[in-house]
């Protein structure tokens, strides 16, 4: 088939933003590396301390407290430890409870044993359940650690929001440290790890435009620091060894730019793509599921559930559309599982859901398109379902 | 100062090698994450199973040994961990043995405790002590768990090449892992992890002419593998979790491939090149000390202490002529310490120590210029020292 392809699946990767490959361009001339003194190494090291402002700009955090890693997942395994300093002072986390719909990279618990590690419940709105956070912490035991909170801004498959800033003020009510995972939600809603109160937020260059290969965990001060995760020459003040990835770190820092610089703007209109998405959609199969509709979601994503359509199915049928979409996330190879996100949430993982996700430069022809194919795709199954 | 810059410093990073801007370029309009099993999806996974082929033929693993990481101190400390996996059966490492002239990234010893990591001394020569560590080895209490030596194939200040075929010979007699540290030698000088017989070998990316971020840890086999050190969404096999860095692979592949081919002529034509560098610099200083001389090196590398220059000093006079060059490894920020390499090879470290590497783009030119700035910087050296 020879028409253009259309990729909606931003939240499994962005496209390389415009901005992001410029930079990168022009990066690809510097030689040196970043942690050498001549001249072609502070070349490397200012385009890495100029990425770090950009990042700082887009999350609120000082760009002092933000350490490169090499993406999310990496970042959150080094900030998912039981070891951590303050100073020079050992402080040990005890127990690590994390939200039911964390994306694996949290859920796996970075350092923390398998039986460290507890549930927080969510609602069947997708939204953690702040009372039973609560209660879980007030049976915490302080005198074997403290507690580590690890709640996502926004879900990787629903798009929905987290209470994020009360569960803060819970968490610190009891002196625990909080973490939240901000990859899905950097550069689509306004971000500011003080407003917020995480202690740590953890974000990715290329679900917001940069390249694969960065990440960033953020603190809110300098001093409380997990034990790095990855030892050797020292670099990032020896929270991070390794040199620097500066190609994609400059990338990073470009996407974030541009992303703070449209945030505005695109929130207004990407919704509107998606509404327009998910009412063409229930005009074309009104039995659809739109999961976390009623709530707050990120602008871009749409998850949804179409009764007798399995999503493996339905994201084939999708792709021989021309239609690049995803069934759940695409987190490892090949693995098309049941989303824990939809058990948590108390629907029927077996249902299967699929997830539309836009990008900046999706347009309403886009969209109309991606209608146009779900149609199509909604009737079939209707044949199939008559037919079985 | 409008003259060139000559950069004379590959050991610390490679310029990008054209053919893997070239791959990189091309790789920018693949949208997908390799991880999704749509169109794009699986552009990303052909880019990178491709380049997981180039880098197996150049280090004669197979191709479904090679797990790629962030760079190669994180497969160090990927690699260097107590715990291992025989197929499904844990598999204990009591004790790390590296050799006193290792890099951070394995001098820090990963995952092992500081009291579970011993050096093996090097002799004058900067070659590591085979009879010693056959001794430290038959002295190694196996009922507490497996040895694991770990030693550099090429040293990155020195550039002098280690048995590590005979070490395999020795380390594999007591039943224990061999990990060899093959950054500075990959693409350098012939390599094969069956031939040297190690159990584990590391290369980096940015060392060969790929970009910073991508680097790998192969195994000979398949079944004994170290604890994965980033958990998630279990990409690479679940040996390393995280979306693969698919522009940095792509690079780091071409690259591979580029040295690959080029291995021979490059080495004779490099070599040539630095001996004409030293001789340049004994002439213009005869008292100019050059580190392991005597012995095997990768073509490249050439260490050397010029009495009466601090290190420091040294590279600043030789940025200030317009030449990148280093003073030992470039490990990390704006740190110049005094060379534990130097230091194991029974030499005053307080001397300092200069490195020159070259390139396959060095030309005798560049090395004319570099000898007359050696040469200018030792006059003023003799005057200083005079004067004082």
């Amino acid at each position: 088939m020879a028409a253009t392809r259309l990729y909606l699946d931003w939240n499994a990767t962005a496209p390389l933003h415009p901005a992001a490959r410029d930079a990168m361009l022009r990066a690809m001339d510097i030689h040196g590396n970043p942690n050498s003194v001549h001249g072609e190494g502070r070349a490397a090291r200012a385009a890495v301390e100029a990425a770090r402002r950009q990042i700082a700009s887009l999350t609120g955090a000082e760009p002092a407290h933000v350490v490169f890693t090499s993406g999310a997942t990496e970042a959150a395994n080094m900030v998912l430890t039981p070891e951590f300093r303050m100073g020079r002072t050992p402080l040990t986390v005890s127990h690590l409870y994390i939200s039911a719909v964390e994306h694996p990279a949290v859920r796996e618990g970075g350092r923390f044993a398998k039986d460290r590690i507890s549930e927080i419940p969510v609602t069947s709105d997708g939204v953690v359940d702040l009372a039973t956070l609560e209660a879980m912490l007030s049976a915490h035991d302080k005198a074997a650690g403290l507690p580590m909170v690890a709640i996502m801004l926004a879900n990787n498959e629903t798009g929905i929001l987290q209470p994020v800033a009360e569960a803060a003020q819970i968490v610190h009510a009891v002196g625990g440290l909080f973490v939240v995972d901000a990859v899905q939600a950097a550069g689509r809603v306004p971000l500011d790890i003080n407003a917020i109160g995480a202690d740590f937020l953890i974000a990715s260059s290329h679900k917001l435009g940069g390249p694969k290969g960065a990440g960033a965990l953020m603190s809110r001060g300098e001093v409380l620091m997990p034990k790095p995760l990855i030892h050797g020459g020292g670099q990032e003040k020896g929270h991070r060894s390794g040199t620097e990835n500066t190609l994609a770190i400059v990338g990073f820092g470009a996407a974030a730019e541009a992303a703070l610089a449209d945030l505005d703007d695109l929130n207004a209109g990407i919704a509107e793509l998606r509404d327009r998405l998910e009412d063409g959609m229930r005009l074309a199969a009104p039995d659809v599921i739109i999961h976390g509709k009623g709530g707050a979601r990120v602008p871009n994503t749409s998850f949804f559930t179409l009764p007798g359509l399995k999503s493996e199915t339905g994201q084939i049928a999708f792709d021989l559309e021309g239609v690049a979409i995803s069934a759940g996330s695409a987190c490892s190879s090949g693995k098309v599982g049941e989303s824990h996100v939809l058990a948590a949430m108390g629907c029927d993982p077996k249902l299967g859901a699929l997830r539309i996700s836009l990008g900046p430069t999706t347009s309403e022809a886009d969209i109309d398109r991606a209608i146009a194919a779900f149609a199509r795709i909604a009737g079939r199954r209707k044949l199939a379902g008559a037919a079985a």
